[in-house]
């Protein structure tokens, strides 16, 4: 099977066995002088100049990512006599949702690259380029399979399955990279081996044991399981009348003596709500759920907390969870994959989202992210999502890397031409915005296509099950989620939650998460809500025609197969900014019957 | 296989091999003197009570059909000394929308009794026994698969499929039911035959020539074909610039030596619509397609026109192309199956609709309905819903008859009880102007969910492709399909034309049909238009609330697995009718500010 190399160059020697081995190739394929120093099993190094020799030292993995780190350095003639770096987060992790039959959930990009007709079925040459592509960002772990485990999934866990799986964490080795495993809550119950799956049942505690024994006598470096349990019909602890330690802790003990993780996401709300009820509110959830556990999970117990408290928006406060619990481990989950982020057809770079998030100072001790990347020759459908992989990448490694910088480094190894390096640099970083522009404004969400999670839909989940609601009317919209309202804003320390429950000080982009404002009201920059709301997505479609534009203008200067794909999808978003911007729009003109104050046309 | 005998009486005989003998033993098996005088070849009968014998005289299916209308007559004790009968028209057809993998589209009662995993899978009892159900209502034609045909179904009329449906033919013609198939215009093609399926090429006229001539070897007494063309994205003559006088045609030329006929579907409209576009108004597809072309068609040509210009919507006006085309033959299309009209969920007796269409006066030659029949036990999944296709058959037989006389033969045949019978022709009767008291009243339509079409979602179509579009703002809501607007009415004789096109005289139940109409318009019944819709919404949840509470009383006196099956889906209506008031009043309050003038609860 044939690939793309994405932003590595090419190799010029055999694929490594060993990490040192790895570090040293890497470092040759740079044709430069070196020295290696291994000290220790850490993932930081440092890197001198010594005239023309560049001296590396650190752990065996830190020596490995010191070679990509200087590649990156050397590619962008960056001058420097020493470079200290470690690893902002330890545990640096992408997890694919990738489902036994090959189907990618939420993939744009092609299907699986581990599975196919519920088999476990990978290329070996091609595993060994993603882990090396996963390294030279410093990414050291992979969820292979989908957090929603169903029935043939669950028996990857049985001896059936594991030596393939085995020889996959032997081919991601030599690059630092782990596996996890997702795993379904209920397996004994789905492999028909118990009656229950009761945390607090000797017998299932008794059964994970011994599962966990048989796992890692086949993978000694599994880094641990993922689990999402109770959360969108998966089985979990709720039926058995426990709660969420009951049913992390089940597992980390089974895993302890093994030094694995459990990485238990907090992805857990009603996902059967009536629309007519106006007091239960889904973003309250994964606080409510897990807050008062603090203190009750086991030491290799890893919470997994998305950034925001929906699901993954254009735009949505930081989770009150994430670094609230003084007391749990936690990580913070991201999601690559542009579900609702343009699928990979529109361009949105991500990191500009992520850095704000990141911005808001919780500390976490790991990262992790849901990929975006498939068996599509170049890894990602669009190439330039391949850049949301190398940013997320870079800002596991880094947390306070900037997006311009992540931007600047990804075009400079992608791109020959000074031109298009510089352009391409611009469009990363304004695509965030015009993205938000031409969909959801002000943090309104939710106005999306339901299921597929493209295009617009302005009641598709109005009145769903999935809590997800703007209940615009013809005076005003949003929820009031402030301390009159659903109490959203109290599960915040009282100094944001002070910022956030006030009209006038809440930041403006996120005006509709936290209020419900009239049409007439007036925002900072003097205009009254509606006419923001036209105004935005009139220069939101007007930003995706100028990305078309930038790009029409590298026609020769990029390679062509990456100027055809690019141009491809670039057509499409402006059409879908189009239907954005007119069903928007149109809908509500309809509500209010205010016509666009610079007299654009507005459909009826 | 088991199934349930639906409205017909057990059979104490063999299941005979000519319509001679089915006659006579449906006879015998009334256990009355009788004797049998058959002359000609017709459909129609004469049924003389001389003393204590039945006289019945006819051709060999007229003698069939008697037989069965003696038994309805003794069931019900109506005492008569002569009848006289003959049918309202020529070819009464049912349509199978059966896929060759076994499911049917837009199916609500299991799986097709014709085709399992691609191949043709029946149970010769059961079409034994089918074909007598649809005899004993005087059917007589069968399209068994569906009108989209798709590749693996394309090969049905090939050598490989044709003995097992020639089989099929020779069960169904003991009772009078003769075979229809539907076939795929581009056919040479798709098979590999031909590169093209231009009607006006005469390497195409010559290989479906050879190719009837090959079927009727197999199938001598086939009726012909069924066709869908041009229409949601199924190839046809437009492909190669005909028209559909040329592809009608074409196939009408092939079918002619062997006295077959081609049913031509006149569901052809533009189905990529862009909702911005004001002036293209899909109802008036059909009439512009077709009436240019009258004239033109070959007498072997049936056009098959649905009984609205919309899609079998609880309320449409009739189609204009109905009865207009003076030199063509047509038949009328209803939907047995209950796609836009509960799912053989909700209560819907269809009659009451037909008798509405039939009572506008066009006059038609032949008659075909989409089935509601599948493998499920009962055959139709609810049990009452088998009253539809009852129904059906009653009205292609004899098109003046009453809903309230077929829901009360229908209910004799299938109960014992009286009070049951009785409560039961009461809810089918109620049960129309209930189902669209709380889904759609005054004629709005497409407040359904997309793709499914149950449940309520106001926006679903609304900046769809597929043309259908309430247009409601906050003043106003329906479209303006008269002169003034769409032109639509124009489609219909003057006389016609003007009633519908002045507010006043325009049949309220169509009004947001034909008209945009003001929220503060006052009805005839004195009310505003948003009233009315509020009530309509409150009144059709509470109808469906007394069809549960009438059913609930007859616990005991309807056998048992009946009442279970109609009491799980009539508790299924109950809360889809719930969810119809609440989201559709909601909506409209937002949009409107107007609260319920009898103070009932609206959610916000």
């Amino acid at each position: 099977m044939n690939f793309h190399n994405c932003w590595l160059k090419k190799r010029s020697f055999p694929y490594p066995s060993t990490v040192r081995e790895a570090a040293e190739a890497e470092l040759s394929n740079l044709g430069v002088p070196f020295k290696i120093y291994i000290n220790g099993n850490g993932d930081g190094f440092t890197i001198s100049k010594n005239g023309n020799e560049y001296q590396i030292s650190g752990g065996e993995t830190g020596a490995l990512y010191a070679a990509f780190r200087l590649g990156v350095l050397l590619n962008n003639k960056t001058d420097f006599t020493q470079i200290n770096e470690a690893p902002s987060y330890e545990n640096r992790i992408i997890n694919h949702w990738d489902n036994f039959n090959g189907n990618i959930e939420r993939g744009y990009s092609g299907k699986s690259l581990f599975f196919d007709d519920n088999e476990i079925d990978y290329d070996e040459n091609r595993m060994r380029h993603y882990a090396r592509m996963l390294a030279s960002v410093g990414l050291n772990a992979v969820a292979i399979n989908n957090v929603n485990v169903s029935l043939p999934a669950v028996k990857l866990i049985t001896g059936e399955k594991l030596p393939r799986l085995a020889k996959l964490a032997e081919i991601f080795k030599p690059y630092g990279v782990r596996l996890i495993l997702s795993i379904n809550y209920a397996s004994p119950v789905m492999l028909g081996e118990l009656d229950t799956a009761d945390p607090c049942d000797p017998r299932v505690a008794d059964w994970w044991k011994k599962r966990f024994d048989i796992i890692y006598s086949y993978i000694p470096n599994l880094l641990g399981v993922l689990v999402k349990a109770d959360s969108e019909n998966q089985p979990g602890p709720f039926s058995y009348g426990r709660d969420h330690a009951d049913g992390a802790n089940l597992f980390a003990k089974a895993l302890a003596p093994h030094g694995g993780y459990v990485f238990w996401r907090c992805f857990v709300y009603n996902c059967k709500q009536n629309w007519r009820d106006t007091k239960t509110d889904r973003p309250k959830f994964p606080y409510d759920n897990f807050m008062p556990l603090d203190g009750r999970f086991d030491e290799n117990v890893v919470l997994q907390i998305k950034n925001g408290p929906y699901d993954f928006q254009i735009r949505e406060p930081v989770s009150p969870l994430l670094g609230a619990m003084k007391q749990t481990t936690q990580a913070v989950e991201f999601q690559i994959a542009q579900e609702y982020t343009g699928q990979q057809i529109d361009l949105c770079f991500l990191p500009t989202l992520w850095r704000e998030v990141l911005d808001t100072g919780f500390k976490v001790k790991h990262i992790a992210a849901v990929t975006n990347t498939g068996n599509d020759f170049n890894w990602t459908g669009n190439y330039l999502a391949a850049a949301n992989l190398y940013g997320y990448g870079r800002l596991a490694w880094d947390s306070s890397l900037s997006p311009e910088s992540i931007a600047a480094e990804w075009c400079g190894l992608m791109f020959e031409d000074a031109d298009a390096r510089a352009a391409v640099k611009k469009m990363l970083l304004d695509s965030r915005e015009i993205y938000e522009n031409y969909t959801t404004p002000l943090g309104m969400g939710w106005f999306v296509t339901p299921h597929t999670h493209y295009g617009p839909d302005p009641l598709g989940y109005e009145f769903s099950l999935w809590g997800t609601y703007h209940r615009a009317d013809r005076e005003a919209v949003g929820i009031d989620r402030s301390s009159r309202g659903t109490g959203y804003t109290r599960q915040y320390p009282p100094e944001v939650a002070a910022v956030y429950d006030n009209i006038d000080t809440c930041p403006e982009e996120l005006l509709l998460f936290f209020h419900r404002v009239a049409y007439n009201h007036v925002l900072k920059n003097g205009k009254t809500l509606i006419q923001y709301l036209y105004d935005s997505h009139f220069k939101g479609a007007e930003g995706a025609e100028r990305l078309l534009k930038a790009w029409e203008a590298l026609e020769g200067r990029v390679p062509g197969e990456i100027y055809k794909n690019v141009l491809e999808r670039l057509h499409k978003q402006v059409k879908n900014a189009y239907e954005w911007r007119d069903v928007f729009n149109t809908f509500f003109y309809r509500l209010t019957g205010e016509s666009d104050g610079l007299g654009r046309l507005i459909y009826k």
